[in-house]
């Protein structure tokens, strides 16, 4: 895409509420807009990256046999008075013109074990994984962090339903590993740890997705040696690891970028959601959750991948793969730019009439894994740069094309 | 992917409410699920669809220079005291935990015009087209036919800026020509108008796109000559084609797929949207909108393509290319599915241990383009009927290959 075109044009300021170096760089770099406290819109180059931490999500889950469907943001309140959950405080509350009254979802229990009630009846129909992508609603009193903590977010929910606890904990595992999989494709997977919470009434742990950087919001406990971490209720409770039970635990500051929780048999009592076993008995369904918040998984990748100038993306998710610039030498710029668009690179090329030094701070800010400078200077060749590098070549097409295709294996 | 893993199975019956044809199908089949009123789940089957619904308009949209952005579903309720519409009877206004006022997005000129407010401000940062795919809300006093006409749906919304009416009017030729395109590839084109409608305060028409089938809503008025029609507004007030001027006008039944607007400088006013132009004079930008609801799209479709066994999907927008159906010959099923697989076709096998006649009717039912049969009578061959023929021909895989191939050109 020509730079040119690109909707909007970076800016050099940004609101002074904007405190997060997250939303700091997503807004001056035109990724997103605040409309309001908690609720952005997504401009073209944040769009391009949720698509992308979306799709890796979608290959993971469907790896792990979910099946994706896409459930209502209005829901039934009489939903949540069968569950006792119509009176928790994050909630919005619309009405219709006829004063039925609805809930917009935060999370989606109370529609799909109702969904699932109506098609399941034998063991045969078990196990069963399914999922979304979808905007979820919180009625926080205090929205913050940019994009970490919305009114309004993308999420993606996968609930499981299993015939017993043996065949839960089993895929409970599964879900650990493709979770894993996923913070590591989109760049965070050295920061970010397993960590053990309390797990309520119905077993010993529940766990969440650490991710370590300055600015998180909550504190866990490493034990390097085992690559996990716990968090202050459980070093409060037992002040050791639960692996290793080494008490050597070291505090760090992070933010929450996934949950996986056994819901158990919560919500299918609630709603009497039960099947008939190879015996001929009536048992309810087990069941689990397991829930990633894109916008927050952006904002998370963005605050641990980053220097003084912008944002560094890592590869897969990266807006584009390549930023060509060309420093007055259209006529290169635009050959160079239609050759690397037919071997299927993804290019922004800036083609705007600005100065060379505005175009590479941009290009810094926007944070593009690999960039290309053509002048009158590189002749034939292009100066090439890795955003992570400080160290730039100059080489021929084909070794840039050598580089990208390496690079996206 | 296998049905005998496929949720949900088919359903025989379906609630009494569901009178419309394209709800009777789509819940049978699977497709979608009602969770009340005008508000629908998709289901893995009916998500498959919409999402190439949504692939094609996306691909037709950034044709014509649409740029993709995700704009929130919460709106700030101010937005429209400035508009004068904040009393429209539509809206749905939930609140925040401390009083403040939001508004459901059922359109987004509320949210568009001050976002891009922000970053024009000359004529060379025009034109500008923008669109988004979104989940959008509607309080109606009485949801019906199915998706047809529901409280929440997803809606593809462009609008455009221009520096005057004449860019204005150029942009709208193309987005007319663009959604021609569209309903042709979803597999409604020779059903579709263009229609002309009553332009309101700033032009003499606008126009709406209806699709021709005997379950609609709204009589539309063909001139078969010129290939477009009129609303009753304008057969009311002229009694003639506006291109031709012929008086032979024949009523239709129809279902309104899709509109088109000139909004002009109506928003562009409200928040003061202006540019600067060559001899530096400020001025008003010309706006146009462009809508698409996507379940609309897809009920439509199956409105009009079906037969009393079920649906028929067009190829572009199937859920799958293939059904395949193994009738006692699961050693010969499952060898074809990986060939299949292998040379990238996308699959439904039906592996269940079902009755052949109960195999056959699941088909007609879901309605995938191409049926293969294997049973001990095919040998090394299958049975092949597309869903739209009733006569079936036996040939070996090579030539199904073929044919599929032939089908996705």
């Amino acid at each position: 895409m020509k730079q040119s075109k690109l909707f909007p044009k970076t800016s050099k300021t940004v609101s002074r509420e904007e405190i997060s170096t997250n939303a700091q760089f997503l807004v001056k770099g035109g990724f997103i807009n605040k409309l309001m406290a908690g609720v952005y819109t997504y401009m073209p180059l944040g769009l391009r990256v949720l698509k992308k931490i979306e799709n890796v999500i979608r290959e993971e889950i469907n790896a792990i046999d979910g099946q994706e469907i896409f459930m209502p943001a209005l829901h039934p309140h009489e939903n949540y008075v069968t569950t006792g959950r119509e009176n928790i405080d994050v909630l919005f509350h619309p009405e219709s013109v006829s004063g039925k009254k609805y809930v917009l979802g935060q999370s989606h229990e109370e529609v799909i074990v109702p969904l699932v009630k109506q098609y399941i009846s034998s063991y045969k129909d078990l196990p069963l994984y399914l999922y979304q992508i979808q905007t979820e609603f919180r009625n926080e009193l205090r929205a913050k962090s940019g994009i970490l903590r919305g009114r309004e977010f993308m999420m993606k929910d996968l609930y499981s339903f299993h015939r017993d606890d043996k065949d839960f904990d089993e895929y409970y595992e599964k879900a650990k590993l493709a979770y894993m999989s996923i913070f590591r494709r989109v760049g965070i997977g050295n920061s970010t740890y397993l960590t053990f919470a309390s797990g309520g009434t119905f077993s010993k742990y529940s766990h969440v997705f650490q991710t370590i950087t300055h600015s998180g919001e909550d504190t866990i406990y490493l034990c390097r040696k085992c690559r996990i971490a716990v968090n202050k209720d459980i070093v409060n409770e037992q002040k050791s690891c639960p692996e290793c039970q080494s008490t050597d635990l070291e505090p760090e500051k992070s933010i929450e970028v996934g949950n996986i929780f056994p819901l158990k048999t919560k919500f299918s009592n609630a709603f009497h959601l039960s099947y008939t076993d190879e015996n001929g008995n009536s048992r309810e369904v087990v069941m689990g959750c397991y829930g990633i918040g894109l916008g927050r998984v952006l904002g998370t990748v963005v605050e641990v991948n980053n220097d003084d100038n912008g944002i560094i993306w890592p590869d897969e998710i990266a807006p584009f793969d390549v930023h060509l610039i060309s420093i007055d030498a259209d006529k290169n710029g635009n050959d160079i730019y239609s050759t690397l668009q037919k071997n299927g690179v993804d290019v922004l090329y800036d083609d705007r009439k600005e100065s060379a030094g505005s175009k590479l701070k941009d290009a810094d800010l926007i944070g593009i894994p690999i960039r290309l400078v053509v002048s009158k200077k590189t002749g034939d060749k292009v100066e090439m740069k890795k955003r992570k590098d400080s160290k730039a070549t100059i080489c021929s097409l084909n070794e840039v094309l050598d580089t990208i295709s390496k690079q996206n294996v």
